[in-house]
């Protein structure tokens, strides 16, 4: 017999789909949560808050509530766009300290099998962003899995012919590495070290 | 600079309170669930449910929702009682098939250092449910920790006078073993052969 109340059931079985978090840890984690009421709750706010006030930036599609911390920064370099895959990728390089630029976040990277292509991603509006002028340099940043260099090689086919130096970061990250999971300081070294790329 | 919007901030705080999630689980979930906004706020849901409808049993203090699962049901043997240290304890020994008595939770176990004493516990509510007369066997089935095997022995010293027979758990988990993260098998075994208490 299922000795678990069905709220609790129903809660076990939401935290389970949460990356990372297996049958154990969610039995953990609930255990946790009904004994702790005012942290549930406030966890529980959280989520909806988030969901309330943060959106996507229109322009470089990071993650912003209200004003867009990058795009509407005056002091940022306009010269140069980052792009990367995920908010969190960003997020990892900007706490480096070694880019002042802009970024790009592509939401995801190509995937023919998936049938995710550019119109899935948010390709086209960097690509405006390159024709409106002003972008002197685009970093590809996306990770060093097959993804993540097969999206960076297409955009790089796909920016070269609007006369845009486009650049890589530098290998020096883990092969198969996701960017968020590297530390600063190899992140950094990477970001300085990148190449051009053609 | 944190790129971080403050409610996605907030909402990893939230997420680094749960136990085993460290900053880079934090970000993997937060990333998750600002992109599954439906399940994000089921997950809201499904915490505030559980809060709300769901307590403990003021004889057994199993989590129950509404009916307790164990001591309202009739055909369960109630000249055994199997007292564990939390809910999700008492779930993985009714997995295994083996139980038909009623449960005991104590809500914790001793450990004087913490100035967690019995009082902090529902050991006065296992007294009077012995005291109340039916009762054969008490299992002490307590973590098999330092402080789950001060407890069970305490409880012995306890409950021997009110001439009820008390036994602990078989060894055969893992020593210094939780015994909800033990598997069913083993767990059946120990119960089967579970030894008398002095
Ligand atoms: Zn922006
Ligand atoms: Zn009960």
């Amino acid at each position: 017999m299922d000795l678990r109340p069905p709220s609790v059931r129903a809660l076990m079985e939401e935290l389970q789909k949460l990356p990372g978090v297996g049958p154990r840890s969610a039995v953990r984690m609930a255990q946790y949560l009904l004994k702790e009421r005012e942290e549930a709750l406030r966890l529980s706010q959280t989520l909806v808050q988030a969901h309330e006030r943060v959106g996507f930036c229109s322009t470089c599609f990071l993650l912003a509530e209200g004003s867009c911390p990058v795009c509407d920064d005056p002091g940022r370099d306009r010269t140069v766009i980052c792009v990367v895959e995920e908010p969190v990728n960003a997020w990892a390089i900007e706490a480096t300290g070694e880019f002042k630029g802009l970024y790009h976040v592509l939401l995801g990277t190509l995937d023919p099998l998936r049938g995710i292509g550019p119109e899935e991603l948010t390709v086209a509006k960097l690509v405006d962003r390159v024709a409106a002028g002003g972008v002197q340099e685009v970093i590809l940043a996306t990770n060093l899995t097959v993804e993540g260099e097969a999206t960076a090689h297409f955009l790089v086919q796909l920016l070269r012919p609007k006369g845009v130096k486009t650049s890589r970061i530098a290998f020096g990250l883990p092969a198969g590495g996701e960017i968020s999971y590297a530390d600063t300081v190899t992140l950094a070294r990477a970001l300085v070290a990148r190449r051009g790329m053609e």
